[in-house]
């Protein structure tokens, strides 16, 4: 078994590959052809730590993927980050492992961004007046990143909690490229914004409907367990799309979970993001529609990004 | 994270500190002190393979395991073993990925032979006349290189279905000091040995009551999962005392499953090891009674070897 460290795959993943392995992904999630067991959760709660395993195997596919996540939240403390993980590779013709991907939850970050990505290219208003992005942390990080991809936008409007996360982000935008405005009221976001990311852990709405511009699309990808809400059960309901990555995951405790409950949208206004890749539902019809996607990571993009990353360093 | 080959394991596993992590694991399992989510399984049907993940923390310990097992059965027509695996050990105080047992199963095999140790020296006869050995395969080895330290007998009778397996399964025995008498007809078995180890792959009964001495003790570890049996329902039915490795697993699909389907068993007449041991549940009281111990193999064992292994090559 070859083993990978994130330094190595930070360097060598081929993300045009990773974009089109993940949309196919995508497509084979949503037409059935995905082995995906349920998830394995463990709560360490002396420690205020968590886990879960994912695993994957996309069918007819040469390799199978088995993640392994943790989240330890008292581990600053300790000199050490919250968030580690790795994803092992295994041979689906023969069940040897193949390459440890000592990754740190690098390519669960990336796989997550690639996704907005791919949102942004399908949904996205033909002319973004400047792109919003609700957090500051690591993953509105890479969400900015790989927008960078999709569209010539370099304007950015930033939402954060503290003055202090608000400063970094915009010393890492302007880095970027791009020319940074921040604030801590989301309205501001809104209001300047047609092109949407929000990528917190909040667990309370931050956008509110009355605020939102016609034609805006909205990727909201912080809702990846149960009590976890960025949007307003209201904004989910004004949207003229509503894409996600698994129908089944999003109604448990995806971002429209809260309007399911409220009886606000029903089921059948949902598709899954494979089904708009394969051209099986529309996607914005005009300039004032609403787009709204819901991603809250599924395992079929671990098995897709990883066997990516072993093609990538493969050569 | 540190990686131990199977060598270094086999080299260094400390087996008396391995029983007693065993035993404690299954006490904590039985009182409920263990967190085992479902296990994921794969099947890949062109391969004629699967794959399953098992992962367990035994709480308060300091770490959890997660293993990935892979049996592909068409592997020996390409020069590899058909079965496969590794386990992961995590730090439980702060997510960090701490060692991976490169084992290609052997972890799997030991836990499974000390279990049957366990099962021995808690229900085995006063005086063990001969062993009997179901099966001639690698868990028919482990097996018995465990009971001799249990048992002082040194006389052994084995089943198998082919006079080549048998052979090479004599000279084994023989090499561990054993007096072997070997044979294709299970009622030999019954009729010499009073413990009794069945361990095959058997999808129909191989032992059957008539032909089991009173006071017999039989372990069986063959079915670990659907459509697998060893013992004549019957057997079970006629025995004094059933203990289980788990007894929600074990209705599933272990041995005493089709026993319970069939009616002559109910539940109330399951304890498992862990109450046994506990000293909860009453063990064999007198040299009569027909003792039989079902193990379908739980992943609370996964976690106790592997934390035994680490700690073991930690010296």
């Amino acid at each position: 078994m070859k083993i990978f460290s994130k330094e190595q795959i930070i360097s060598q993943l081929n993300l045009e590959l990773a974009v089109k392995r993940l949309e196919e992904g995508f497509i084979a999630f949503c037409a059935g052809k995905v082995q995906v067991p349920p998830v394995q959760a463990f709560a360490f709660t002396a420690a205020n730590g968590d886990c879960c395993v994912k695993s994957a195997y996309v069918e007819g596919s040469d390799t199978f993927t088995v993640k392994v996540s943790t989240g330890f939240y008292d581990n600053p403390s300790k000199g050490l980050e919250s968030n580690d993980g790795l994803m092992m590779v295994l041979s689906a013709t023969t069940g040897q492992p193949l390459a440890l991907m000592q990754d740190e939850g690098w390519l669960t970050g990336i796989r997550t961004a690639l996704a907005g990505r791919i949102a942004a290219r399908l949904l996205a208003p033909k002319n973004v007046q400047a792109i919003g992005i609700l957090g500051t942390g690591m993953q509105a990080r890479m969400q900015l990143e790989q927008l960078g991809a999709v569209t010539t936008c370099r304007k950015i409007i930033v939402w954060g909690r503290s003055d202090a996360g608000l400063e970094a982000y915009k010393a890492f935008a302007t880095g970027l490229g791009y020319q940074v405005q921040t604030t801590r009221n989301a309205a501001d976001v809104a209001r300047a914004a047609n092109l949407i990311v929000s990528a917190t852990p909040s667990r309370e709405p931050l956008l509110k409907s009355e605020w939102v511009q016609p034609g805006t699309h909205i990727t909201a990808v912080g809702a990846d367990a149960a009590g976890k809400q960025e949007l307003d059960a209201a904004l989910v309901a004004r949207a003229d799309r509503i894409i996600v990555d698994s129908i089944y995951q999003c109604s448990q405790y995806g971002e429209i979970s809260h309007a399911l409950k409220a009886g606000l949208i029903s089921e059948s206004q949902l598709a899954e993001l494979g089904a708009l890749l394969a051209g099986k539902v529309r996607g914005r019809e005009n300039d004032d529609q609403i787009t709204l996607v819901d991603l809250t990571g599924v395992a079929v993009q671990d098995a897709q990004i990883s066997s990516c990353a072993l093609a990538s360093m493969q050569g």
